[in-house]
C-alpha cells in the first residue's frame, strides 16, 4: 500500500475533539455565536465547514436568559405536598412542574418527566448548579433545535464556515446505570443515519440499523465536557455527516413504538 | 496568558480517536490481541498507557468463537412458534432465547430480550451481519468483562501500555430513537465516573451527578466505527479515567431501583 493510500486511510478513520475553553462566563443577553466566533483562533481551533459544534444546554439557557429566580416562584399546592415529602424546595418542584408536560413518576430522587419539547428526562431539564447565583436555577431553551438553527446561521455569518450544531443535556435512562449527554436540540445535520441499505464488511445488507447519529455526537463531546465545567462548548471534526436542516425531537420515539416500554 | 499555558489548556481539551484499519478478517481461535498488537505502529498509532480501546463486539465473539451455524440448531417449538409469527427464520429465533434470560417483549420488529449477562437489548445481540458465511451468526462473548480482562493483560504484556478496553455493542433503547453503542464489557477503567463531591465552575457541588463513561466512550468510538463496517477497534486517547478492574455489569441498573421503569 504506498504511503499516500495509507495517509488517506488513516486521515478518514481520525476524529478529533478539541473544547472551547477561553468561552467567557455566559450571561442572559450574551450573543453566545459572536463569543464562540472569537473564542481564540489558534492552530487548529478555528470553526471549518464540516464540523460539529456540541453545547452544553447551561449556555444556550443563559445566554437565552431562561434563568429562573428561585425567590420570584410562588409554589402550587401540588408542589409544596410534593416538596414536603421528598423534603425539597417547593419553588423548585413548581418550576419541574411548568417545564412539564406529563409526569412519568415522582420519586424520592427525581421528578421523571416528559418536558414540553417532549424529552423524558429528570427535573424537566431544570439545574441548580453552574449558575452564578445560589437562588436562580436554569431552565431548558425553549426551542432548542430553534437555538441551533440560530447558531448554524450566525455563525456562518461571522465565521463563513457551515458547522453543525447540537445542543446537548445529560439525561438519565431505563435500565442503565448514568447519566450520558444526548442531543435536545440540533441544526444542520441529520441525527439519525439510516444504514439500512448500505452494506456490511462481507457485502450483506444491514438490517434496521439506525444510528442515532446526534447522540453518539454528544456523548463524544462530554469526555470532553466532563473534563471541567468550564468546557461548554466543544468542536468535533472529522464526522462525516449527512447535511440537512436537523431536529433533536426527531430522535423522540413515539410511545406507540416504543417496543422497550 | 502565557503560550506554555495555553499549550497546556489545550491539551487537556483534546482528544483523539482513530481506528485500527489493519486489522484482517477475525476468525475463531485468532489472537485478537497479537493482531491489535501488531496493527501498523504507524506515527500516533501505537498503543499508549492511558489509551482506551473500544472494541466491536463483533470480532471479540468471532475470536472466542461465538460464531453458530444455523443449521446446526434445532429450533423449540416455542421458536418455531413465534418465528411463524414474525416469519423469521426459526433457527435465529432458537439462537436468541437460548441466549435469554428473559423475554421482555416478543414484536414483530424484534425479541426484546435480558441477556444471560443482564443486559436488556434486541435479539440477545444476536447478529447475522458481518460474518463470512451467510448462515451464521454471532452471538454475544460468554463473559465480556473477561474478554476485555484477558485484552488488557495480554496486550499488556506485547506492548507494555497499559490500556483500558471497552467491548461494545449498538443497543436500542427505550424513549429515544436510534441505535447508540455501549458498553458490554470493560476492563482497566471505572465505567461509572462519580462527580458527587466534585464541584462546578461555580463552587457548587454537583448533586447526583454519575456519569455512564464507559457508554460515552462506547459512542465516541462508533462515530469511527460506523464509517464502514472494517474498524471494529478504536483507540480513543486523551481522555482521563479512574484505573479499576472495571466491569460493564456495574452499567447495569437494577430493577429495583429503575425510576424510568
Amino acid at each position: 500500500m504506498s504511503g499516500a493510500r495509507l495517509r488517506r486511510r488513516e486521515a478518514s478513520s481520525r476524529i478529533e475533539l478539541f473544547g472551547l475553553r477561553s468561552l467567557p462566563e455566559i450571561t442572559p443577553g450574551d450573543d453566545l455565536a459572536a463569543l464562540i466566533a472569537d473564542a481564540p483562533r489558534r492552530e487548529g481551533l478555528e470553526l471549518r465547514t464540516g464540523d460539529i459544534l456540541v453545547l452544553a444546554q447551561k449556555v444556550v439557557s443563559k445566554a437565552e436568559g431562561r434563568v429562573v429566580r428561585l425567590s420570584d416562584v410562588k409554589p402550587s399546592e401540588l408542589a409544596r405536598s410534593w416538596a414536603r415529602t421528598i423534603r425539597a424546595d417547593p419553588r423548585f418542584v413548581e418550576i419541574v412542574l411548568r417545564e412539564s408536560r406529563r409526569v412519568i413518576r415522582m420519586t424520592e430522587r427525581a421528578l421523571i418527566v416528559e418536558t414540553r419539547h417532549g424529552f423524558i428526562c429528570a427535573n424537566a431539564g431544570v439545574d441548580r448548579s453552574n449558575v452564578r447565583s445560589a437562588g436562580s436555577v436554569t431552565c431548558l431553551p425553549l426551542d432548542p433545535d430553534r437555538s441551533a438553527q440560530r447558531l448554524v446561521e450566525r455563525l456562518r455569518k461571522l465565521t463563513g464556515a457551515r458547522v453543525a450544531v447540537i445542543v446537548s443535556d445529560t439525561f438519565g435512562r431505563p435500565w442503565r446505570l448514568g447519566l450520558t449527554n444526548v442531543a435536545i436540540g440540533a441544526a444542520g445535520l441529520a441525527v439519525l443515519e439510516d444504514l439500512r441499505g448500505t452494506r456490511d464488511a462481507s457485502g450483506r445488507e444491514l438490517q434496521g440499523t439506525i444510528l442515532a447519529l446526534a447522540d453518539e455526537l454528544a456523548a463524544a463531546a462530554d469526555l470532553v465536557m466532563k473534563k471541567a465545567a468550564q468546557i461548554p462548548a466543544v468542536v468535533i471534526r472529522g464526522v462525516r455527516f449527512a447535511r440537512a436542516r436537523g431536529s433533536a425531537r426527531q430522535l423522540i420515539r413515539p410511545a406507540s413504538e416504543d417496543m422497550f416500554r
